[in-house]
């Protein structure tokens, strides 16, 4: 569908706020994704205020889409409803371990790639922050969420004010493997970042990050290993405070 | 848009194939969706061979629509393409990780939803399969994953050949929170979950399966403490295998 194949990431916004009617739409679409035995273990947290947008924008690295959209959405793996639903029940409620965790954040994701959409149907502009799983112990202060229920992911939403040029993906042969898991060989993986590693955008982009290839700026520069090192350890942690690691 | 609010998961296919330009449409838009710092880290496992569904059948807990459907998907995190690509770079990569696989698993799952949503638009039914994560080491096997690659989900696609009625979801209310996570009630669960749980259909599922309510259904019945404490020790073990537990 249109839409799908239209999607680029907006990373300047106007002011204007996004009216109720068009934010209730987008919110009900994310509700009609699929969820796990309908269970519905996830939750979105819906931030407007400037106060707490300012707190967010420090959490998600000081990226300025974060203060200058009108509405944050916070996606969450969230069994917390659902356990205080069972509690009141009689029933008693066994999700306190990693696959539940795993099962609301496939809920999560589902629901905010709905929203996306839905969003970008609607004439609106969106971005993933990445931000989110690094700094979930941070935004679990901020907005005030409480245990059993973990930030997965988040989107900014706002009226577009810029319209950059489609992403380049990799040749889809990149992403899919037929029938079973086919290993690729050093000739198939050269072709298959040829023409990216030859486009001036990235000759440039490795220029201005000061590497010798593409490669090393996303291992030196952008994701280290340092840094995920230190990112998996505060995300595991907060899967275990958040209540999700009790595996006996 | 139309497409999302019309979702229903198809359990029951016709034999009819899938033709390879609507295949090729629908992993098209799957490679569309936002994917962090455009790494794609993500592969899709495009099954159709009657014996491989027939193994894959047994994984999914021998649901028959993995059978019946021409079509299995499987998404999977994947680091094994572009950890190849640094290392044929000079570019080493941390990616083993907690952090690397979730990166991973968000990028599959955003993907997942636009193949979903592109299929319900080809005129196709779709069903994701819950039981990846607690049988990813099966799955694993038959479709000779490599390591940096572990299975997140699955679509079964094909012609529906039932047309059920759109699944029942709790009030919006139920799963928005504003601004920050204001925490439920007693008073606000029970009028959350009252329709749900005063329904016929509810009211009878509950009589079926031998349990005092619907609570009891999910914790006694269809997702036990038990069954989620063995899965979740599967499933980290096989990230571990995978490559994604060294988080030192």
């Amino acid at each position: 569908m249109k839409t799908i194949l239209n999607h680029r990431s907006i990373r300047k916004y106007k002011n204007d706020p996004i009216p109720e009617t068009i934010l209730e739409k987008i919110l009900e679409a994310a509700s009609r994704a699929s969820t796990t035995g309908n269970m519905q273990v996830y939750s979105i947290i819906v931030t407007t205020r400037p106060d707490l947008k300012e707190k967010l924008w420090e959490c998600h690295f000081k990226q300025n889409m974060v203060k200058e959209a009108p509405v944050v959405l916070t996606f969450c793996a969230d069994f917390n409803r659902f356990n205080q639903w069972c509690e009141l029940r009689q029933a008693t409620p066994g999700y306190d371990n990693f696959l539940s965790f795993t099962t609301g954040a496939i809920d999560a994701l589902l629901a905010s790639q709905n929203a996306a959409l839905e969003a970008e149907e609607q004439g609106l502009g969106i971005c993933y922050l990445g931000t989110t799983t690094y700094m979930a112990h941070k935004i679990i202060e901020v907005l005030e969420i409480p245990k059993g229920v973990v930030p997965v992911t988040t989107i900014v939403l706002g009226y577009p004010d810029e319209s950059p040029e489609l992403t380049d993906r990799l040749p889809l042969k990149a992403i899919v493997r037929r029938e079973v898991y086919h290993n690729f060989d050093e000739k198939e993986i050269n072709e298959l970042y040829h023409e990216k590693e030859n486009s001036p955008f990235y000759l440039d982009f490795v220029k201005q990050n000061g590497v010798d290839n593409l490669a090393q700026v996303f291992t030196d520069k952008r994701y280290t290993k340092k840094d995920n090192v230190a990112f998996s350890k505060l995300y595991l942690d907060v899967l275990n405070k958040q209540g999700f690691m009790n595996n006996e």
